[in-house]
């Protein structure tokens, strides 16, 4: 799975308007906001479980109802198709998760 | 629920050999690694389900197959029984995961 670069990569970011680039390595953020803990770990729940079938994992941590993603493919050291497409899954869950 | 101090705090620190104290802060931090990241989100998921019903979170981060917990009580400004409960919890499940 190659580093995404050049014109690939920027189209891809285009496509994920609410994450960002990570500061001092390629990867991307978002932190995610829910009502409670409850729908933050149902969120994460739901993820792992299609991390796991994908194999490839969030880096994450949580607090209470917050959840603040980072996505790089470490045997890529960078961005990869991979992780456009665990993001856009992410992007799918939170929306369908009660706004905070 | 008070913050502990003094004795108590002391004790209760002894009782937990696997943590340790978090810089710049009044909590407990300990660093679980487990086989991979089944192990680590079924940890996490025991942990969840816990937390929910004691109403004390954890603040956590997951890489993989390795979950970081800092465990302090918000509404005290530091570390309580409820701490010590949660991390005494935590082992336990730990202990009954498979080694890395």
């Amino acid at each position: 799975m190659p580093k995404l670069i050049g014109e690939a990569r920027a189209q891809a970011l285009a496509s994920l308007p609410e994450w960002r680039e990570a500061d001092g390595r390629d990867a991307i953020v978002r932190t995610f906001v829910f009502a409670d803990f409850n729908q933050a770990f149902g969120f994460m729940t739901r993820v792992a479980l299609a991390a796991e079938k994908m194999d490839h994992h969030p880096e994450w941590s949580n607090v209470y109802k917050t959840v603040e993603v980072t996505l790089a493919t470490h045997d890529a050291g960078g961005l990869t198709e991979k992780d456009i497409a665990l993001a856009r899954l992410m992007d799918g869950f939170a929306r369908s998760a009660p706004s905070p």
